[in-house]
């Protein structure tokens, strides 16, 4: 079973159906409005469907297809390993098989349809599962696994199997784990570990497998779903399922492809509104974004830029290798909430702690300099000449001694310190093995975290094994960055979560008024004219320039005189873009003989350039600000995105931008400018105004509200340069490109 | 003896004192040139003196100053230690106590006066090391180690005791290790291991641990220095003494403050001449700079950036933990050069095999897509429906049988694979144990690197434990990270020394013919004019627009006819700063009236200000360029340095520099443009033309000459901007300040 790459058919499901998820009536929904069936008004549901996945876990009745007890075969392992589980869940096992009178000794059944009972679970070890499946349509079966590989991961030919068998499942109404999965869900987990579980979620057994190992290590682990394929169950799915589970403690998730970007949104934001912490690997970090687009913002944002910005708006702890997920996860679900985000550290060394005081702030964390009054206390153990601001060095000895757990609960009584972490940089039994004793009895008996780090590379000793591996309530890393990384992901999960209101609820369901005139002016599979494209802005309240679109000079002197000295001339046309390179721009325009010059310049060069224009405009000068670049883009698999960038030659030069999945509020849309590198530049450098970032907020949302209702009218929107001026004058978009589908 | 942090007393030793080295002569130093008192231009050395450490790592014979055997002192455990390692090593051991007849039945002297013989070298367990150290004098011995703490680390008055007992060292003629330091040096090391060796060097022997322990892995160990407080011996004496040896593999460092950083770079520049690796902790990521300067790039290089660079320029690999410190060493001292850049990686599974390539891919590992007559050879083995381009995914099954140590070989047989890494992400004994077998068999036979990630994190596998750490030729990590950055220093380390030439080799020995005018124009103590500090840059080559310093309006006329309409006009004066802020530059005045009255209004403001002028300058406009800014700066550690970075708004907004330590090549200066992230400016963006780099670099190596060759006359310098014109146009100095000393 180490299959191959996993073939998630990955689908832009802007119309994503609402799974019916079986007859039993699901836990338990946490904050569930009404409306389930609620769609925004992109089309998109606004809320994940939890399908209840109790029966597929603890069925109390199962049915082997293609079970087989003749030696030498794959599946007669595969069958033993399942008959194991079935009696230690106490489930009923039902083998069946065309031809074998029994299997193991239990009596067979020549096809689905004679099976004595309903089942709760098919297991389809048949290398076509597809005829099952339309067999079990009638057996009102509610899962169905099935192993076979040779689909969407083979190829084209592969994928079109699997869309049929999606289809049949979906016919049938069950849901199905796979294809290309494996037997993870039934392995056999450990009982005797109590607390927090990790709930785990990979397309690729083996992958999972480290995580699943951690058990060997004291960690507690709940659950194991092999995705696979996801020709139905996908990762979003198992989420919701485990957010609502008493015992999960943390998710972790190891993601190939996602299927459905809405349902993974969905499912984290179930889960962040439960509080339930999700770490995920996404693989793909360097899949370049195969996208063609015409604007600006579209050519800067990456996929991969786009997967990274909806895990960080939902709350996913997004990690890049297995052992930051074991370490990530693990942390998370051990661990309370934090009573405070200071962080303790403390060493038998001085060297020791200066270093991973050094790292810990490199990597964010705050430690805080504890009182004089602490610092008295500690001191009646710890020599004077010792620094036990934080990192506190306590020189050894005292450890040794009664005094070492005195230290350790006067550290954890501050009230500044959530977080303990204490780095033993190498054994050393006559001070080590005593620290390790003491950190974990005073674990027992704080609601703080106290984190180990096991620093040597050996991993045999004694203190190890038996003490820190033995501890429900200590987290032991064998690496700082890993523990510092843990740490971090654990505050900034509480500090999320405690903030959190979903997006999803203020998400707009119904058109705006601008809606209805913006779509008139839509012209299908066309680019706009800048003209066009600045009245869409219009219609959604985006500030442009007074300006007017003229077909003769004398037509542009008029215009210049309404709109008012100095103007701007700006060739117009449905296909032009470079216009400044083009030479297609005039400024600073003073009077009626330079704007009767200028028109006929324009058009000179229109012509000369082979540029049809729809006519020429006359717009106002704007006064000086932030150039800003606002645009949206198409995502294949989150749909529309939103993305904000420094203008000008910047945006060129530094790919200076932040992307946004919709839908998001208005503390997402101030956290993209924070996101700028340049961002200093809004606030006001050498001397200049601080610009109108509240205008420039507005206009994100206003851009987002449009990305939602005309998402399907519009591929690409950019607005290049947005003018941001200084505050209270709002902002002003000097040009803008559209793209209609 | 887990010591507090370490006070190393970090001294600018511009003309560091060139040490004698003892009367052994030394062992045979490779390319160490004639003059090897050489200085360069800024009175620093040119090269370093390797102290001849043999006869202090293998003493004949050894006193132990405080021996003792009376139960229940800690000198006594010491001394015992130090008897069963000069048992060992076969020294002689000598202990002194002013009263004891004997210690361990080994009878004592009273004095180090009294000893039998000359000692090579003397242990001193005494609390206060100084009179030792002076009575050592008379005895001619070559090395002492003093543990005693309560020196540097423990603030000022521990400072100057230790320098007292640095003078008292260079007084006695000998070298000393520590204060503050332990028994690391006379550990026992196994020595049942072969090949080569990792040196180690820590100033905390707590910190140092888990690389010794490295041993228990298989890895060999060959020395241990621990620096401590380095009031004689630092760092650098070990990494250029180490690197001379032939058993060396690689240099790991642990170090909390540099002594010196000139010494440094002169031992790793030694080390890279001899392609010795050198791997190094240098703790202090977050030290801020705590200096106040008055030029731009003064404000925007952080100490810690400085050391970075450094580094980098004599090819340092800087690591941040301890475990990568570990991962990276082990790597480096055990590979052979690669003998191409290809990583290939090999799983048996293909979500292993992408997540691995996919993380390999974002280190900036390069993977070779293997050509289709090799693919087809792996297909032989591989079923036809998995991917082998690389990664390289087997499905599992070819592992088990005779297949898979061919297709190991076919893989390293490939001439564009020079590195083959197997993740093996969970075990599954009836594969990878097979796996493991070959990689450890077809690793004894190729000279390729082959490296294992050994993703379980239990550990204690037997496929682990035995068979990979038994292995001399496989280097065995436990995390995707750790391998990927420790093939990433790999590659990076041989390309670096393929093409090392010591900019040692090439330092500036006596100053230019732009000395001596340069060093007319200082005003110590005093900031130079801005046309003093262009004809600063005048001196040294630098071009700087036509222009005249003048003191009336009709001067002003006749300057802006000499130098060409339009002008610029400046108020110049020996404290101006923000010029333009304050309004004191006019610039694109077109005739005489325009100059007259500029003149004017420079002059009222500048009263109105309060700002003393010496004069007005009249300067010719220069054409539109790049931006840039290029600055001297002093280092504590370092010396000067130098900045180049982009300029504008952008330095202030983006801190887009990048610094470099004198004395370096061209090379070195065409790769500080590569490390901006602004680089594309300089390409030309937005259809302008490329910037003329050989000026830009031409003047970045003509401001290192300046620093190297002024060392004792400017602090600080700042060319701000400075505009590179298209290529073939060069680069001109529009502004500058200059602090003298």
């Amino acid at each position: 079973m180490l299959g191959s790459t996993h073939g998630t058919l990955t689908t832009d499901s802007r119309r994503a159906r609402v799974i019916a998820c079986g007859e039993q009536p699901g836990p338990a929904v946490h904050g569930r409005p009404a409306d389930v069936d609620g769609m925004d008004v992109s089309g998109r549901p606004l809320y994940a469907d939890v399908p209840d996945l109790e029966r597929f876990f603890r069925p109390e009745s199962v049915a082997v297809v293609g079970a087989s007890d003749a030696e030498g075969r794959p599946n007669t392992g595969i069958t033993r390993q399942l008959l194991a589980w079935s009696k230690r869940v106490g489930a009923r096992l039902h083998p069946v098989h065309p031809t074998r009178p029994a299997v193991f000794g239990i009596p067979c059944v020549a096809s689905v349809a004679e099976l004595p009972e309903q089942v709760d679970l098919a297991v389809l070890l048949v290398s076509d599962p597809l005829p099952v499946i339309e067999q079990l349509a009638e057996t009102k079966v509610k899962f169905a696994v099935a192993f076979a590989s040779g689909f969407a991961e083979t190829g084209e030919e592969g994928a079109a199997a699997q869309a049929r068998l999606a289809a049949a499942v979906e016919r049938a109404g069950l849901r199905l784990l796979g294809p290309n999965t494996n037997l993870n869900a039934f392995e056999e987990f450990r009982d005797d570990l109590d607390g927090p579980a990790i709930a785990l979620i990979t397309q690729s057994g083996h992958q999972g497998r480290p995580v699943f190992s951690l058990q060997e290590l004291g960690v507690r682990l709940s659950h194991w779903a092999p995705t696979g394929n996801e020709a139905d169950l996908e990762t979003a799915d198992f989420i919701s399922y485990f957010a609502e589970r008493p015992e999960t403690g943390a998710i972790a998730c190891y993601v190939e492809g996602l299927k459905d970007g809405r349902a993974f949104l969905l499912a984290a934001d179930r889960a962040a509104r439960r509080r339930v912490p999700v770490v995920a690997v996404k693989v793909g970090r360097t899949e370049t974004g195969a996208r063609t687009a015409a604007s600006h913002t579209g050519k800067l944002t990456g996929a991969d830029d786009v997967v990274d910005a909806a895990m960080r708006q939902y709350g996913v702890i997004r990690v890049d290798a297995l052992d930051e997920l074991q370490d990530t996860a693990t942390l998370l679900a051990r661990a309370k909430p934090p009573v405070a985000n200071g962080v303790a550290v403390y060493a038998i060394s001085g060297g020791t702690g200066a270093h991973v005081a050094d790292l810990a702030t490199t990597a964010g964390l705050d430690l805080p300099s504890l009182s004089a009054n602490k610092q008295a206390e500690l001191h009646q153990w710890i020599p004077e000449f010792l620094s036990v601001a934080n990192p506190i060095d306590n020189g050894g000895h005292p450890v040794g001694d009664h005094r070492g757990r005195k230290i350790i609960d006067a550290i954890l009584a501050d009230p500044s310190v959530g977080v303990l972490i204490c780095p033993i940089t190498g054994p050393f039994p006559p001070l080590s093995d005593r620290l390790v004793e003491d950190l974990v009895a005073a674990a027992e008996e704080t609601d703080k975290l106290v984190c180990v780090v096991w620093g040597s590379p050996v991993g045999t000793e004694q203190a190890y094994r038996d003490v820190l591996l033995g501890s429900r309530r200590v987290v032991t890393f064998r690496t700082v960055p890993n523990c510092l990384k843990a740490v971090r992901a654990y505050l900034d999960h509480h500090r999320f979560t405690r903030d959190y209101r979903s997006p999803f609820d203020q998400a707009p369901r119904t058109p705006s008024p601008s809606f209805r005139k913006a779509r008139e002016l839509m012209r299908p599979g066309q680019q706009l004219s800048e003209h066009a494209a600045k009245q869409l802005l219009r219609a959604y309240g985006i500030r442009v320039p007074r300006e007017q679109l003229v077909t003769s000079a004398a037509g542009a002197v008029r215009a210049a005189s309404l709109v008012g000295y100095p103007v701007v001339m700006k060739a117009s046309g449905a296909d032009i873009a470079h216009k400044t390179e083009l030479g297609l721009v005039k400024i600073g325009l003073t009077s009626a003989s330079q704007v009767r010059d200028a028109y006929r310049e324009l058009t000179d060069i229109a012509r000369y350039e082979d540029v049809a224009l729809d006519g020429v405009l006359v717009c106002q000068m704007v006064a000086q600000g932030v150039e800003m670049v606002v645009g949206v883009s198409h995502d294949a698999l989150f749909g529309p995105t939103v993305t904000v960038g420094l203008g000008g030659v910047l945006v060129e030069v530094l790919h200076d931008t932040a992307v946004r999945v919709p839908p998001f509020g208005e503390t997402q849309a101030r956290d993209m400018l924070t996101d700028l590198r340049g961002r200093a530049l809004l606030d006001g450098v050498r001397g200049r105004p601080p610009a109108d970032l509240d205008a420039l907020v507005e206009v994100i949302l206003r851009v987002q509200r449009m990305s939602l209702e005309l998402v399907d009218d519009i591929a690409e929107l950019d607005i290049n340069p947005l003018i941001v001026l200084p505050r209270g004058q709002g902002a002003v978009a000097l040009d803008a490109l559209a793209v209609c589908r």
